[in-house]
C-alpha cells in the first residue's frame, strides 16, 4: 500500500511478530507470516499465515510469493533457506549475511572484535581437548556455549572447575555423541560487570540509524525478568554505549531493528557487548509506551524503506516486566491480577494470545510507565499478573 | 483472555473497528466483526468475520455466540435487532437504549435538552407544512435535518428562503413521497459559532469517566479535514466544555468512548452541542499519537470493565488531517507522498487498507506531532499524501 511495498512477509509468528504486525497495520501494509503453528500469536492478525515448518523450503517459497520484502521475528531460520530466495531476487532485511554470521556467537564475537568492538575474551573449541587445554592453561571458571539455537539462558553451561567440563560437554552435545563437534562448541572468559544493559538501534536503507534510550536489564533463571529505563549508568558509558550501538549497526550493515546486549563495569570505565540480536527485542518493548516512535514501528518503517520515527521518551521512566509461566506450569492458560494491574495509572498489560502455559515460557508483559524510575517502581509493588493452568493438557 | 471477557464483537468492520482492534489485541483479546464487506478494514486482523448485513438478525446473533461482549463502530445500526440480543442477555456497550435515542436527532436533542445541556434550537416537522409554517413564523433560514442516518453532512439541508423548503424536503425526503413523514425530519436554528470543536470521552462501568483535550475541527464539504489540539479556546469556555462532556456521558449513560461535537461562540460565552456520537471518532484520531491513551484502547478498557487510562498529552500540539478520496475518484486506489510524508519527525501516516477509492471516502489519515501548534501546522505544509486511482472501476 505505501510506496512499492504492499505485504510484509514474517518468518516467525510469535510475540515479536504481532507486535511488528501491530504497527505495521496502522500503515497499511498487508501481511503473510511463516509459522508451522496454527494458533500462534500472529495467526488472527495476519492477511494470510502459511503454516508449515521452519526447515520447509516451500514455506519459504510461499511467503516469498506473497511479500514484496521479508522479515523475521527470530533468528534461530533456516538460513540456506533465505539464501535460496536471495538468489531468486526477493528482499530480505536485515540481511541474510549478516543473519548468518550472528547466528553464529563465534562468528558474531569475530565480526565483533574486528570491527574493535569490544567483547569477552572468546575461543573456538573443536573437542573436549580444547575444553581441558584451556582449563588446564588459565586455571579460571569459563563459560562453555553452543554456537548456534542458544536463547533464554539455552545452550550455555558454565564449568566452575576441571570436572564440569565432561559435565557440560555432555549438556551441551549429548551424551557419547559419535558426530562431529567441531563447529559447535566455543569458550568464553566470565566478563566482570555490575549491569547488564542492552541498547536498541534502528537503521534505515539510507544508512539513517536511532539509537534508543538504554535499558537496564535483570534476568531470572536466564530469562529477562525486568528492563528499566533509563538505566543507571553514568554519562560517560552512556556515552560509550551510544557509539557501540553504532559500530554494531555498521559492522553488520544492519537494515532494521537491532538489539545489543552489553555487561557494564562503571569502576573500569568498562563496556563489552555479550550479544546481538538482528531483530527487535524484549528488552525494547518498552518503547511500545514509553517512547515517541517504538521499535517495532522503526522496524516496519526501515525495511520498507521509509524514513526513521524519533526515539525520544514520553515520560520520565518505564519498567517492562515479563509475565512468564511458573514452575511446573503446563496447560491452558487463565491469568490473575489483571483488573487490579488497570487500577493504576500508567500500567499496560499486553497479553501475547498463547493458548498453553508453560514453565519459562513467556505468554505477555507489562509496562509501567511514571515520572522517575522511583515512581514507577512503586507502580510495579501494587501490579501483580500471573498466569495460572485453567486446564491441564493430557 | 482478560478477567471474564475473552471475545469482543465488534458491529461495524470500517477503520474505526480496525483501530480499536489494534489495541484490543495488544490487551489480548480475541475479535469478532460484523461486516457485510469481505474486504473491510477489520478483516485481516479479526479472528473471526461475520460476513452478514446489517439488517439481517442472523449475523447478530452469530457475532453475539462468539462474543462476551458486544460494542459498535458506528450508530446506524439495526437497533430492534440489537434488542432482541439484549432480550437474550448478551451484553452490548453503549447501552442499546442509549443508542436508540442518540440514532434519531430529535431524540438526542431532546434528551440533551431535558438535562440542561445547551443546543441550538430545534423543533420537529412532521411534513411540509410545518417547514412552511415555521418559515413564516421565523422569516429566518434553518437547517432542514432528516432525523436519522445523516453522516458527514449528508441528511442535512440548509434552507435560505421559503422557496428552498420543497427543495430541501424533495432532497431529504424523496420525490413524491406517499410514505408518512412524521418522524423523519426536524428544524434546527443556524447557530451563530467561530469555532467547531469536539470533546472525547471515555466512561468506564464504574462510572469513572476521563475527558481528552478538546479538538478544534475544520470541515471540507461537510467532511471533516482537519482536527487541531489543543483547541484555541479560553479557559472559560474550556471548562464549560469538561462540564458539558460529563453531562453528555452521564445524561445517555454511556460506557466506552462518545464524542460531543459543539459550536462555541468566544463573544457570547455560549458553547452548544450540535451532535453527539456513541462511539470513537474520526475527531479524535490524534489521541493515538498524542495522548498517553487513544481512545481505542480506553474505549476497549471501558467495555472490558478495566480501569480507564490517562488522557495526557504527551506532546505539545498535535494536527489530524484525513485522507479523502478526491473529485470523481473511483476504483483501485494509490497513495502518493507517503515517502515524503515519513522523512519529516513526528508524522505518522494511517492508511485504512480500502481496496478501492470514491470521491469524499475516508482512505486513511495523518498525524502531525509537535512542540506547539505553529510548529505543527509547519510539518503539515510539508506534506501531502493523496489518492490516486491506479486502475478505474467497470
Amino acid at each position: 500500500m505505501i510506496n512499492n511495498i504492499k505485504t510484509i512477509g514474517i518468518v516467525g509468528g510469535g510475540q515479536l511478530g504481532k507486535m511488528m504486525i501491530l504497527d505495521a497495520k496502522r500503515l497499511g501494509f498487508r501481511i503473510a507470516v511463516l509459522d508451522p503453528a496454527k494458533d500462534c500469536p500472529c495467526h488472527a492478525i495476519s492477511d494470510e499465515h502459511i503454516v508449515k515448518g521452519f526447515d520447509d523450503l516451500d514455506g519459504y517459497l510461499e511467503l516469498a510469493k506473497k511479500s514484496d520484502v521479508i522479515t523475521y521475528e527470530f533468528e534461530h531460520i533456516n538460513v540456506a533457506h533465505l539464501e535460496e530466495l536471495v538468489k531468486r531476487g526477493h528482499t530480505i532485511y536485515p540481511s541474510v549475511a549478516s543473519l548468518k554470521v550472528i547466528q553464529d556467537k563465534l562468528w558474531q564475537k569475530e565480526a565483533l572484535s574486528k570491527a574493535g568492538i569490544a567483547v569477552p575474551k572468546f575461543e573456538a573449541a573443536k573437542n573436549i581437548d580444547d575444553l581441558y587445554a584451556y582449563y588446564d592453561r588459565t586455571q579460571k571458571p569459563f563459560f562453555l556455549k553452543s554456537r548456534r539455537d542458544g536463547y533464554d539462558g539455552k545452550g550455555n553451561y558454565m564449568v566452575r572447575d576441571r570436572a564440569d567440563i565432561a559435565k557440560g560437554y555432555e549438556r551441551l552435545i549429548g551424551k557419547g555423541a559419535k558426530q562431529d563437534t567441531s563447529d559447535r562448541l566455543m569458550i568464553e572468559e566470565l566478563a566482570h560487570f555490575e549491569k547488564e544493559v542492552s541498547v536498541i538501534a534502528t537503521r534505515g536503507q539510507d544508512g539513517e540509524c536511532v539509537i534508543y534510550p538504554i535499558a537496564e536489564n535483570v534476568h531470572k533463571n536466564s530469562i529477562l525478568d525486568t528492563t528499566v529505563v533509563p538505566a543507571a549508568v553514568s554519562k560517560k558509558i552512556v556515552g560509550k554505549i551510544m557509539d557501540i550501538a553504532k559500530q554494531v549497526m555498521e559492522c553488520f550493515g544492519g537494515v532494521g531493528t537491532f538489539c545489543a546486549e552489553l555487561f557494564v563495569n562503571e569502576k573500569r570505565g568498562e563496556v563489552m557487548v555479550n550479544e546481538v540480536a538482528p531483530r527487535v527485542h524484549n528488552t525494547g518493548h518498552y518503547t511500545i509506551e514509553a517512547v515517541r516512535t517504538s521499535q517495532f514501528e522503526n522496524h516496519i518503517r526501515a525495511i520498507a524503506g521509509l524514513g526513521l520515527g524519533s526515539t525520544e521518551m514520553v515520560v520520565g521512566a518505564s519498567i517492562m516486566k515479563n509475565i512468564i509461566g511458573g514452575d511446573g506450569q503446563d496447560g491452558v492458560v487463565a491469568y490473575t491480577g489483571i483488573e487490579q494491574a488497570y487500577k493504576i495509572s500508567g500500567v499496560n498489560v499486553h497479553i501475547y494470545g498463547k493458548n498453553e502455559v508453560k514453565e519459562g515460557r513467556k505468554m505477555g508483559h507489562m509496562t509501567m510507565t511514571g515520572k522517575s524510575v522511583k515512581d514507577v517502581w512503586g507502580k510495579l509493588d501494587k501490579v501483580n499478573v500471573e498466569t495460572t493452568v485453567r486446564s491441564k493438557n493430557g
